[in-house]
């Protein structure tokens, strides 16, 4: 392609390990976006590096900026044609979002309902705890998923950090054999355990920071796992050891979100071979499955500051694929303090 | 849970690497189930193991078989209610058959009339090349999937093995910059050339056997690779590592199939480590995408043999799910010719 040097000269720009298939996301989100929250939405690929990639695309005439508007210039889009990539047509299912899961019957239906009623007084997120919720619609449907894969009827929940509320959600369903909440936030601990005490819900929460070891009686007593974790590679491999940690042996399931946002695709392969080696096997992998409301510190996010952009975002833009692991190989999992990091380059909403 | 040695007595009769979840998912999977294929297509255990799972059922009197016919007893009723476990409550969405991927909409309705069209005279599917391919809605929705991913307008497309005629309903779209198909039966290559020849399309096929090593100029030529691998651990392998030796390089991305009946989820982690170790991550992984049309040779495959089923399937059984994998960190692949083995007591279809 023409601009042969564009991507060497972003790569020399930012720590983030972007690669060439990168640069073609952001050039064909720009097809479709029209603003900057549209860009991040649209394109997958790492939002600390987007800043670089816009100056350089700039820099080469071929993206134009105004504030928050984004828009290709004809030779951006000359470029674009020349290598036959177009938006990618949408096909993603409009009942279930793409998710697969329809929450249109019985019990989900209501399920919902109940859920947005119960949430509806929930604490604002916090970015000091890094939180950030998902929508009702995707707690309700990932509680659906594991019901389907056989993780919730009867078997015994462990829930790792829960502001997008999991464990009343599940709870609600009332299906589970046991549901325990870790959770650092005491305000959310407070919500949660005086919901499950109003509606007489068989739930436990303890206000508890994963940094520090899974309490004794949590070890190997659970048949499943959720969790969204921090997004550092240190940070992950907390948020899933802890939850391995939780785990009673084969054949029992753990499910985490990730981002493209926070996350490079290197990331994301390191993160596999971990969790390969700690013995789990993948079994679903489902893109975009949650989706978050947006939160009320989006002006204080460092990914504010590098993009420079001015307005609130108008819709969903942040999301993150599910995954499904499940127990072929237990391992012993260490229960030590944390002594990693939570820190790292491409982390963007901190 | 009672019966407490009725698992290991499955595991002295079976190689296939069982788990106790299992013998859970069978037990479930009973409390839908009317007959043998009902079960095997709702259980995802493998089929391998599936005759002592329900021998050791039936001396231990949860399940009664009659013909094809199965049912639990009151007792292995009673033994899955006194672990509250419940019947997958099948939220999967109706719209999209649980894909995300919509075909209901602009280009991809169109698509599938064509393509259903011209595929009605397509040959017949033979055991002796392990054919056995998908209903056209999955073929146009990975052609849509591959699409919504980047992976096809202006790529360069690979399709290794094309019985599911990949090939052919991405060349009526007509969005990639080329398409090359591989494919060991003449038959097959005569009808996708013909038929190519006939509508105009540009695709070119060639008569090659996998095991044979990759032509040379098809090295590192395509953006994408597409296959449907035999599922035994060194087939998979021969099929993935011919598909990774044709990728152009970091950002190339492939798709492949891997079931639950013919692979337990030991094999799925061996390979899955193999992919990860092969410097390609996995961004999607998504259960029953492929759903395959019973093919004529069912009376034929061992797994008949094994079960003693009588009577032909009536619905859909056999499915598997799609992978599609990105290369991040790209290995040299060896392009040899294939010394393993397509034997695998796992395998049941052929």
């Amino acid at each position: 392609m023409a601009h042969a040097d564009l991507y060497e000269r972003v790569r020399q720009k930012t720590p983030v390990p972007i690669t060439e298939r990168d640069l073609e996301r952001v050039l064909v989100g720009l097809l479709q976006a029209e603003s900057l929250w549209d860009l991040v939405g649209l394109c997958d690929v790492p939002l600390a590096a987007l800043p670089p990639l816009l100056e350089e695309l700039q820099r080469d005439g071929l993206l134009e900026r105004r504030g928050d508007r984004v828009s290709l210039t004809p030779s951006g889009k000359q470029l674009i044609e020349a290598q036959g990539w177009a938006p990618p047509v949408e096909s993603r299912c409009s009942r279930c979002r793409g998710r697969g899961v329809s929450l249109e019957e019985a019990p989900y239906r209501e399920l919902l309902e109940r859920f947005q009623e119960i949430s509806r007084d929930r604490p604002a997120p916090r970015q000091d705890f890094d939180q950030g919720y998902v929508t009702p619609e995707t707690t309700v449907a990932r509680v659906a998923l594991l019901r389907r894969r056989g993780d919730l009827d009867g078997k015994r929940l462990l829930v790792l950090g829960d502001d997008d509320l999991v464990g009343l959600a599940a709870a609600l369903l009332g299906t589970a054999r046991t549901i325990t909440v870790l959770e650092v936030d005491p305000d959310l601990v407070g919500f949660i355990r005086e919901t499950a005490r109003r509606l007489e819900l068989a739930l436990e929460v303890r206000e508890h920071d994963l940094r520090d070891p899974l309490p004794p009686d949590l070890l190997k007593a659970f048949d499943t796992f959720t969790t969204d974790p921090v997004e550092s590679y240190d940070g992950c491999r907390l948020f899933l050891g802890r939850g391995l940690s939780g785990l009673a042996g084969i054949g029992s399931a753990g499910y985490f979100g990730l981002t493209r946002h926070e996350a490079s695709l290197a990331k994301w392969h390191r993160l596999q071979r971990w969790v390969v080696e700690q013995g789990a096997v993948i079994t679903d992998c489902l893109d975009r499955f949650n989706e978050y409301v947006n939160w009320p510190y989006w002006g204080e996010m460092r990914a504010r500051r590098w993009l420079a952009v001015e307005a609130a975002p108008q819709a969903i833009w942040y999301r993150s694929t599910l995954f499904r692991l499940e127990l072929v190989e237990p391992k012993a999992y260490p229960n030590e303090p944390f002594a990693g990091s939570f820190e790292d380059p491409e982390l963007a909403t901190t």
